[in-house]
């Protein structure tokens, strides 16, 4: 969308935090009313989320989600498997990994779904949707120092807790969005087979 | 959710950067394995979008949205109005508030939907969603250095935007699974008729 009534100019960029995750940048930009303001914001590298789908002989649907404790918001937060882009990664590859690692799930079908911006005031970071189905079950490896639940509910149960404030995480909100419509038949997905052997 | 075996326990705390929005705390945490680990996050005062929906006398729906540049993604997003709370500010106040600052629009019945966090990785911020109808359009007062434009679409078609793409912001995804449950009549929302005075 070209919107020149809009749009910021960078006239300067430099680093202000280099933490051990966040690096944080403090730019000066250009109004579109020829003013200088001043924009902060988190560089991410950008990632992926999973919506790994299960369907039972009997034609129930299941998804996988975690439960892991977040830090800054101090509580245990369900979520769709989720993480970072290591450098130079696959958006797939990705997450391949982040599903089997966090889970121990593979999936033989993926789908790329969409993006979504978490946080378009101050970060970067964009993250890859992915449903993932022809789940099997191996040894998850989770890195160290992460801990979290792994657990499996119905499109039903993920719904009503979003509804009834269980599910907050907003990735995982609108991963639900996405979940309502593939699941209606309204949104249609492109899956692909994945031949790739899972490394150890 | 009581999850012990999840929990991470606060050893200390510092601010990291106090930049001219973004605060970042760096702190050390206790892991359920007894190991110390990092943990850097945006402390935020938190937020409210407001979802404001227009009824014609045909019956036809629209919603209120916004385009804006968001520096950090660098791209003319779609959005529902939304905003920081002032200190000490109420929510609702809050909503009225951007509502009104941003597109002019007032509204005489509320309805608080839920909460999403948009970034439980590094965050604290919450955002708290309200519906918002009876609407009166009046002169719109956005901050200095603000640049916006105002439109409506159909429910219709934000939800196409967020299947194509043109929609990524993850709040306003996450405004659209409200929305198609609030029109489809599976979740439920307790409208309040505000009477208070708008200020000027």
């Amino acid at each position: 969308m070209s919107c020149p009534h809009l749009l910021e100019v960078t006239q300067s960029s430099h680093g202000v935090l280099e933490g051990h995750f966040l690096h944080v940048f403090r730019d000066t930009v250009l109004l579109p009313d020829q003013q200088i303001a001043v924009r902060e914001y988190v560089v991410h590298p950008g990632a992926v989320m999973v919506i790994p789908v299960m369907e039972s002989k009997s034609g129930e649907v299941r998804v996988v989600l975690e439960r892991q404790y977040r830090y800054p918001v101090k509580q245990v937060m369900i979520e769709f498997p989720a993480g970072k882009l290591d450098p130079g990664e696959d958006i797939l590859a990705c997450a391949q990994r982040e599903l089997r690692e966090e889970t121990g799930y593979s999936a033989t079908q993926w789908a790329h779904a969409g993006a979504i911006h978490p946080v378009i005031a101050y970060s970067t970071e964009k993250i890859d949707i992915w449903f993932a189905r022809g789940l099997t079950l191996g040894e998850r490896q989770l890195d160290s120092g992460e801990f979290l639940d792994v657990f499996t509910a119905t499109p039903t149960e993920l719904l009503q807790w979003c509804l009834n404030g269980q599910v907050t995480d907003a990735k995982t909100v609108s991963g639900a969005l996405w979940l309502q419509n593939v699941l209606s038949g309204n949104w249609k997905l492109q899956w692909m087979t994945t031949t790739a052997t899972v490394p150890a």
